[in-house]
């Protein structure tokens, strides 16, 4: 017979979920009202407020998709593409696979750009795609690869893509938060992302935003879409693609009326998941989010330096490294799987596998959002240290800390 | 600058989400861990055996989609049909149309069998259709209407499929631990259901049961699924559609390890909500799904004779009444939306409005799950009574509570 069940207490350093904020925590667990409540319309708006101050967007079509990242992905591809239509899709990770498997189910054609894991996506050949396949409808890639750890130059990417014609689909699931992210200044036409990276929520929503000409493209298909859970020409009526955030709570009126009248029923949102999504976006609005974009660069500086000093190595260039997914190289010798066993067991320390072609060859190590802090560091590299020691290996857990130390040191 | 929301305090009797169990909203506030933890894998069984208990199904693949009850419709909708393929569907209310928008966006033949709002399906009319269409591969149904509060015979529709070789697509989304439902006894192949009506869970889930047959559909496919986000050949190897109630938490391993080898990646859980889930299961294994059946239906009669004792009218015919969901007919000269602002304003009470054909003419009013109280059944009646008489209208509100509390007495 099953009985209450109470989570052990974990420290989650994997690719996501992100160590959640108690404050999101406690937002989660307000009670429940109904999804067409005054209050609660005004609580969308002020969601809608705060993801535009996050992407960096006066968007309009900015809100949460009542479902994780993947289906923040599947929104942007079935709205934007129609079967035949071409799109460029560079892959350099795992994402931008699955880019391709929504482009497959669509009925477009995939253009693929390969790129080797780990690095970043290369601009010279996206465009060297765009020019051979003109009648290309997007270039679609990956800013922050989860898979790998390598960040791609999403500003030049897009400006390629505005020059080209194409409109730019960019995943943005792992940078949301953690590095800069322009989406009206990098001229980004959809952009998801998900809320349990460096959002630091609960994991099950998608914040996405698309630009004016892709709400065009959208307005203006051939064909329904062909999802009716993610259609925006209907999911547009609920989350009122037509306002901006300066009509957003303060719409004049006592109780949100009007507010109301832009709103009609589509699907019943996951009403406490949006005020977990709203505390963590005060959380950012208050830091400030070049702030937290500082922070999550500090925090993976000294974790860097300590992770060298463990005889450990980082395989992703510097110059593309993400700051909040540190992919960690290690030893042939390192039996993988006990060794983060071990972690879990012993310190309640969540890290992440290699995925596809790095599995067993490098862990993935999060320092998103609320888990970028100072005193999670100093823990996954003792406990780092201390276990490959355990196991045999050679490992010097003080000068791994130490060196994080003097990182902190010398920027403080 | 946004600040910090506090939902205003409800009494949520409308179509849903209903009253969420303080319970509930605790378990939804324990700390996330990770979705591919052993801990929250075990969980992952636990709520798979116990999502069989409420559905009354050893089916393997019982578990729940990462999303709200319009994708756990969509995902019956685009694993089992393909383009082509020919759906007989009954529409009696809102969710009948939606089936057949998303008939439609599969690209497949939907051949409606139209039934009056407020009425049950017609078994005879379902049946000259399947005669007509004997090549039809599924009949589709809603089990209870959440729109108009009509509950149809899903046994008998689901014995007309299997006699005329059709798969049998039910609709529970608003049935599902109100009134007895039957997956396995009356044969359903597949079914949808959400976590916000008579679970009383928080919006966002959807639970589903898929037969063995529905799974042979699945697996045996000419196309790929439309949707890859709620591709089930690809969720089985997260949910573990293989499995069974037997070989959850309990698989002999002392972290759940099998358990883990069984499931892959797909998307990332919706973790803490499946922490609410669980324990809403929990609630109602405890109180047991029969005594759940019998204290919907007993609130229920309370209310109902309330309400006539109120002048107003139950426009469903007894006998196919929803009791978790009540249409209530009220007279031309009251003001719809004057009532229901002054019962949220003055007495936190939400009810719902009608919806489609049936907007202005009733309200729907949910005793769902852990809001079908006696409490919620004399205020909703008092508020209601004493909000009628203010605006104008005749209304005895003694005679109401008298009448409901004289149900309670003969059945105590």
């Amino acid at each position: 017979m099953p009985v209450p069940f109470h989570p052990p207490e974990r420290i989650l350093l994997g690719p996501g979920p992100s160590e959640v904020s108690p404050r999101v925590l406690e937002a989660l667990s307000r009670p429940t009202v109904g999804h067409l409540d005054p209050a609660f319309l005004g609580l969308m708006d002020e969601v809608q407020a705060l993801l535009r101050y996050a992407f960096k967007t006066a968007t309009p079509l900015t809100f949460c998709v009542s479902a994780p990242g993947s289906a923040g992905m599947e929104t942007v591809f079935v709205n934007l593409l129609e079967p035949g239509d071409k799109v460029i899709i560079c892959r350099n990770g795992v994402f931008g696979g699955r880019m391709q498997e929504n482009a497959r189910r669509i009925g477009a054609e995939a253009v693929m750009v390969e790129d080797d894991w780990g690095g970043p996506v290369s601009p010279e050949k996206a465009e060297a795609a765009m020019k051979k396949h003109p009648d290309a409808k997007a270039l679609a890639f990956v800013h922050a690869e989860t898979s790998t750890g390598a960040r791609s130059d999403a500003e030049a990417l897009c400006a390629l893509a505005a020059r080209h014609g194409c409109l730019s689909i960019v995943d943005a699931v792992t940078s949301l938060g953690g590095i800069p992210l322009e989406v009206d200044g990098w001229g980004m036409d959809a952009v998801y992302s998900g809320s349990q990276k460096c959002l630091s929520c609960v994991p099950g929503l998608s914040p996405v935003s698309f630009s004016a000409r892709a709400v065009e493209v959208i307005r203006s298909r051939r064909k329904p879409v062909q999802s009716w859970f993610l259609d925006l020409n209907l999911v547009m009526d609920y989350w009122g693609g037509k306002g901006s955030a300066k009509d957003g709570a303060k719409d004049g009126t006592k109780d949100g009326t009007k507010a109301k009248r832009r709103r009609a029923y589509h699907h019943t949102a996951p009403v406490n998941s949006l005020y977990a999504l709203h505390e963590s976006l005060l959380i950012l609005q208050e830091e400030g989010l070049e702030n937290a974009w500082a922070r999550h660069a500090r925090n993976h500086r000294a974790f860097a330096a300590g992770i060298e000093a463990l005889d450990l190595h980082l395989p992703v260039e510097e110059s593309f490294r993400l700051p909040q997914l540190n992919a960690v190289g290690f030893p042939a010798a390192v039996d993988d799987a006990a060794l983060r066993d071990t972690l879990l067991q012993d310190y309640g320390l969540e890290i992440g596998s290699g995925l596809g072609a790095l599995a067993g060859k490098v862990w993935r190590i999060g320092l998103m959002g609320h888990g970028s802090r100072r005193p999670n560091v100093l823990l996954c590299l003792s406990a780092l240290g201390n276990t490959l020691h355990r196991l045999g290996h050679q490992a010097d857990t003080t000068a791994a800390l130490t060196a994080a130390e003097s990182v902190y040191a010398s920027t403080d």
